[in-house]
């Protein structure tokens, strides 16, 4: 089986199937360990989605072969319990020898060079030379700018796909060119880099080599406290650059959560910290709620129950 | 004395001051009735602010006569304790006889004409006959107009002036202006006409004809319901006013506090009413943060403690 | 079929047996969409509860015809996991030709007539002219006596079937009769009156026509809102209605369920608003409770879990 | 001076006014310690109210010689603060030599023993032989009966006098007597016995010999604890009192409160518990609330803000 | 089959497996009841585990039979979903003639006897007499002893198996004699003997026969209020037991817990109840964590998500 | 007047005295600025504590001469209100000219010297070479470790002096050393590793020259994450320095206050970091506790309200 030969993806799996194919290993669970034998629970991934699985036999001989992030072969059957479908392992084996990586895990669908040049266009409206500076330090460091293009921007609730990141940071940057000079008292260009830089520790927080998870230092860490590392190494390279500034900027990363219950160590202190907040907040909100929608039955004038905002969402027309 | 005859504001006394001039009775409160010897703790207010009062003397010939509101007529010292200026009121009494209402209440800083204007040239941006013609209603209701012109839009926390009201309304217009596009999916018309009626039940919630304070509708009924009230009588005076156009404006008013806990019975379930509430929570926060802002010493980076909000604000520069 | 010849009931369906009869599609929610090959999740539901089913195949062909709320009539097959059975429908196709829709909806075990009667003549026990009068225009309104003798209190927690407004209503006014004159300064018209349109809005609330659900009104305006409309309407029809008294009554209606965490807009700010929020509370509580115990296994001494709630509840015997 | 000549009351008390008199040395609390002067706070009492008092001079004589609850001596002279008075103190001492116990310590305006014999009719209503026995034996019980008949039952939130307990246990009671039958389900006769007893762990939770104030044990086991206490003394004095009984009577005592934040280990998991929760809940808040209104200015509409419920109260008047 | 005979554990069976052996009837719920056909869910359980089962006919002949709590003989087969087995019971009879009480009940891995001489030994260090006797009238009361000896800590949060409460009793008396004289200020004596019996309450909160559950005294008590009950009748039994002593260790057991939201009435309010509520926390939390962690995967670097504290946990080493 | 000659301090002022000396500027809050008339709010400091201040005249004159940290010289006289004593300032100037920094802050009563050593000898203790190597590097750092003796623990709470942050760090490494081989599973190593270095980021966290405040930095970044920013600046100094050890580390400090709340972008995930935690809330709880209560009236045995741990403490003794 060469690269493009995965024939069958999650999305087309029905009950009854006889399935023979490469997914990614999302996830293992060891069932309760009472006696000595143990079951696996696991889920399997590719771009259209995930599926769960279960491993009756033989698991000491399978399991310590693959780890979570594998490429994996599997052989199997499909079943389901109440449109759940799951499919029932036979064999699983650790098989990444010719695989398309664009098989496996979801993707922008737009273009990120042509995003990453609009946001590039975006930091040279910048008329501070320190801060337009920052961003080309940046926009220089090529493994930087190759993680920005693909990290997602969450493992679930919005742009939960690679080139996420990149989409919510020049939304915001564009939202940012809207609203900046509404009110008198907005450094535009702050803010500016603000959205730009504001969420840059993604990049590190995720694992997205075969599906989207926290990596270890994302969830020990927290994406703030990473992209403060990521800016200082960055402004620790610039001779000169003014301390105050790099004091307005690093307030803006720790704060732009809002508030401590949502993870920020402090809360928006100065106008320009504030109205990021409220603009990313309405980024991934309205982000969120319409993939959210999107997912949902064309037909129907309500959503599903969205747990994390607690309520329905009406997605009826106004007249 | 005659109505432009005020001869001293609040914001200019200073502890050692005998004065004799005309206040708005601000707040009454009758200390503990434990024997005959009841005195009062009163509030004097003008556009420039408030003072403390305190008469210990005849009150019982004093109170019946005046009522919180009133303007009223006291002589008095002007005394002090750790930089809280207050009054002992000699005598005081009810004497609205030749004011100047202007003197006695903060009022906008724009030209309220020019502000409706404005608004009214955002409302003839909307496209839908139905929404359109709504919004003509409320600029024919002459009453209304006058009453949404001249209301403030809170007690204290932002806009809290004579015009807060309709600036606010016209800023929040402005920014679905700049907004509205940004994000697919959303409904222009629908949000401009939600910005420009979300708070108009403030026009019954406070009484500012001699100073701003909740009504007793506006404590027991709350703005929300009182905007349905007045938006409902609007809507059954339009033949055939589409019905679930007039759902989804409803909607916007009852959940543009965004959570029960902020007072709407229902958050916000809608893409546009979602938006909405981010906007509204923009514009009240930034303003009300720039007003505290100004309101402090000039020289200091940082400004008092935010009680509300929780927190100290940093007015120094970035650079 | 004739109307009265629906043959099975939910209640009654065992895994294995082989169903072709009318329900009411209580819910409908496409499965994945990732590929062509959609599936449905269906819930079925008559007067006796609801099951939960599965379609597989021809979801195109059999989805748009039949929509939430609608009378269906389904063949297929029960199965079942953990006690939880479901239906694998073969063929689903809307028929309401010959229902009896008393067979698809639970109902009150107690005559509606009788306690709208009891509940007419409490409201002739109030003294008050205004009050007594606006009551006779709800009683005279057929229209709304014929829902509020229909509607449903809730949809699931208490009083959740057709008459359940009614008999909260009723029983609210009977404890207000017993408790209103135990404390001095409770106006016992006041409160009457108020325990008798507290819920009015819960005539517009719920959908009870073939299955209780919330209306999207209900959803996106709260009963709390739509019942000061329905008061408003009665009392613009009373030339010279006390304003006051208005005021009052309106109150109660807002701040009845307490707390905004709870819906109202506003918390109850006079004594007989207080007092109403907790009989109301009490009313509903208890009913609640007893309602869930009676679903419980009756040798036990405890309940199973009450997740709203928090707690066991114990239904044990005292001695 | 003889125990009738107690000559000022704290209600009379002007700014300017020479004292000579007897109090209640309500709190006592020393000044800053940094150097050897130390000075005192404290706040003077007796039934008509507390005023503050500063001692400047002499604190290391004064202090050691008076204790908290003392009756005291005070010469000194009154002088104010914005409607708060303050007696500045010259000499203190103790001097309980000739006091009237009853002019220094707030006591409910209805009588005793009425009181009382209107609880004991209750408690002969109650069918069950177990629990009337129980309620005998506490009122055969002379030192319970006593500190039942004088305590209070809050410090300051409501019945904050002396004869509270059994003021608000006797409404209670009464309260039960009006309810109870209202719904199936409650066994009358134990919810009447919590009613009455729900509260008895106050005989020790307050001090209310000259002013009051928790005691120790009611500052760290709370009353709900030693109420458990003095219930399980009396169970244990019946012979074979049904252990089922004691266990509910014990579990409305633990729960009364209604949830953990308020003090309940648990909270009411039986339906009579559950009910008594709210009736308590009542009698509480409609009394607290209208002693606070009782306390206003007559002439307002609003009462002042009331901190623990977070609210103002309207006094107005519903036509 | 005698005592030794039980044949297979609930942490081997597998889907498929026949069986016919006795286990504890853990729990009973019957199912919807809205017609005649009942059903059961059961769970099952011995030492190693619970399993669920499901029993579809002849309910009524069955369910008056079996209490929860009970020795059942189960005749069945094992089906499974998605890693959960479940037995489809075909008969379950009361059957506790011969079985070996051992086999049924998780267990501490340490020697009881060996602890309870340790912990004995541990309060011999204590300096204070009274202290010292009132343990002693514990360690001579062998009723208790045995049950302290036997009873679990918790039902599944820490030490939740037989000798649980022991085990966490000693880990906590020797941390106490670790930690207690590193502040100046705490009273070794109390703080030992305040860790020894806080939670005494726990031998009757706990039904542990066959099964560890709460028993009705725990979930209408809690072991906060039992265990003052323990402690009272101890001190009660020694002549002028000092009552400040009794105050501070009462104190100790009411508090414990840190705070009303976790169910102690008043929180800590002395040193010392301060610091044994913070050692407790360690004790309880860190066992429950390590046991949490013991359950998982061992390769896995990171564990399940654990509910109650909210987060998963990572058990990679450090380097 | 030279260094040594500060005349009178902070605790020994009564109101009447004339001032004439240097103190800190602690706080400078300007009146409202209604009309010219401005006046300001000061707050003076020395060694022994805080007085309050009013300058009522020529205060533009003034204020922009002296900047908040500074020393001044004020003259003036001291006059009281309940207890409370406040300076009226007449003259104030900056005058830093011959002061002795030891009588304006408070500071640790042992030895920084000798804590230091303790702690050097407790970072020998650890057996991981990268480890200790790691504070070697720190220990090294001549600046940081006169910040490290110098820095305060807290602006208020718990250790807030000069040399509190030592003493706080070393209380908590020896706690580490008491307790860390209690449990199987803890790192001592990393623990003790983690307890010395959890605060370090408090060196920049406050200003400390003149009085203790929080720096810009503090306020806007949070000392958690200046911490991680020095610590990564020692690690990257050492070559090959184990990631996942760093990793390890990071998250100590990341996570040590415990939850969001309380301002740790993540909670504690590892074992090591529950445990200090839970450590470090022991040492700041207890400490602050005691500081409280040492600031109280000796011969009361309940202190007053501590608002932050919203109880009255009990200092009576236990017998």
């Amino acid at each position: 089986m060469d690269a493009a030969m995965k024939k069958r993806f999650v999305g087309e799996l029905k009950p009854g199937d006889v399935i023979d194919d490469v997914f990614v290993l999302y996830e293992k669970v060891m069932g309760q360990k009472r006696d000595g034998a143990a079951y696996l629970n696991v889920a399997l991934s590719d771009k259209t989605g995930r599926i769960r699985g279960v491993i009756w036999e033989n698991v000491d001989r399978i399991a310590p072969g693959c780890t979570v992030g594998d490429y994996v072969r599997v052989q199997g059957v499909v079943s389901e319990y109440k449109g759940v479908s799951q499919v029932v392992v036979k064999t699983i084996v650790r098989d990444g020898s010719c695989v398309d990586p664009a098989d496996f895990i979801p993707v922008t669908r737009r273009n990120p060079d042509q995003m990453f040049e609009r946001l590039k266009a975006l930091s040279e409206t910048i008329k501070k030379d320190s801060l337009r500076l920052l961003l080309d330090r940046f926009w220089r460091d090529e493994t930087f700018v190759a993680a920005f293009k693909t990290a997602p921007a969450a493992k679930q609730m919005h742009h939960a796909y690679l080139g996420g990141l990149l989409e919510h940071s020049l939304s915001l940057a564009l939202l940012v060119d809207r609203v900046a000079d509404h009110y008198a008292g907005i450094d535009r260009d702050l803010l500016m880099t603000g959205a730009i830089l504001h969420d840059i520790g993604k990049v590190r927080e995720f694992e997205y080599r075969t599906r989207i998870d926290y990596s270890d230092e994302g969830r020990l860490m927290n994406h703030i406290v990473i992209g403060i590392a990521l800016l200082d190494e960055k402004i620790a390279s610039i001779p000169e650059f003014p301390p105050q500034t790099a004091l307005m900027l690093r307030h803006m990363i720790v704060s732009h959560h809002g508030t401590r219950e949502f993870g920020s160590p402090e809360p928006p202190k100065t106008l320009d910290a504030v109205l990021l907040n409220y603009l990313d907040e309405i980024d991934s909100k309205i982000n969120g709620i319409r993939e959210f929608m999107g997912r949902q039955d064309p037909d129907a004038d309500w959503t599903e129950y969205h747990r994390p905002m607690e309520r329905f969402f009406y997605k009826g027309k106004s007249e």
